[in-house]
């Protein structure tokens, strides 16, 4: 996330999370806490995917995502490797826990206006081992939803007022091809 | 996008294209040129996905994209429907028109960090009758990609050292859901 190569003159503002910056005349928002951003598309060995839904204050809605979190985001974890991170936000989310995990892509949020990347992770056989939900600063909803319904699933979601991460779909996408299960 | 009900007391920064915005303890960025933001999956009778790709200053990356534009973003526009939006931005980027367009959702890009929204939208049967490349501010290659290869050349593309927004994966999912054309 290139924390240490921004000029302090570059700097437009901060706050505890993100810095607006400015450079060769663009302008963009990055994250000073975190080295990386990792998401987990997961799913049981019933075939269901394990998707969070939390209140989002930028959009001011409920937002279904993957389960996802910031790498090396505490003082200690600065170098935490990826793979890591993402058994780790899957447990602390869903109450999931994954034995392996595939990374498939990283990918760009929005490039235009951040420099924020994501990478995507596939965790097969997941097996609940606790509660989930998040740390006591997160207020998450986990939802445990049949792949063969998703589509409908996540079209009522938004028909009921709640947005959908892009992410979603991408997870979606390499779920089906990995998989001869019927997503739809 | 909220553009009219931000307090004035709640802007901690803006440039000529966004403003970086503190809502609820939360602090995110938001755009102030554009009502919404469109991306068009356009699939040719060849069964060919039109992607573009273009140099981001925020990631110091050429990233690969769907062909995408805002929507409102002049004067004259600002309550120009989503689909004529679409419709335009993939004829002046990709050179291919479109008579059709299914709007198939409307997903959030990072909802923790920016209220950006975008518009998704599936052409089929687009046919080529301009260059494309995009207008005079930007520098797009376009580029035409079997289905049947995409996976193969987008894991190409990320080796040699581009990158991948998160909407390409998103919109193939899309379009192997409504497809009976093997994508991978």
């Amino acid at each position: 996330m290139n924390r240490s190569d921004v000029p302090a003159d570059d700097v437009i503002a901060q706050t505890a999370h993100l810095r607006f910056v400015k450079r060769d005349g663009w302008s963009y928002v990055e994250r000073t806490t975190a080295s990386g951003v990792v998401c987990i598309v997961a799913r049981t060995r019933e075939d269901r995917i394990v998707l969070v839904e939390q209140y989002r204050p930028p959009v001011a809605r409920r937002v279904i995502e993957l389960p996802a979190g910031l790498c090396g985001d505490l003082a200690d974890q600065a170098d935490e490797a990826l793979e890591i991170a993402a058994m780790r936000e899957l447990l602390e989310e869903t109450g999931y826990r994954a034995t392996k995990m595939r990374n498939v892509a990283t990918v760009a949020s929005s490039a235009g206006m951040t420099n924020e990347m994501v990478t995507i992770f596939v965790a097969d056989q997941i097996e609940k081992v606790e509660s989930g939900g998040g740390d006591e600063s997160e207020d998450i909803t986990v939802h445990e939803i049949s792949l063969a319904a998703i589509d409908d699933w996540l079209k009522q979601s938004q028909q009921s007022g709640k947005l959908v991460d892009a992410r979603v779909y991408s997870g979606l996408y390499f779920l089906r091809r990995e998989s001869d299960v019927h997503v739809g």
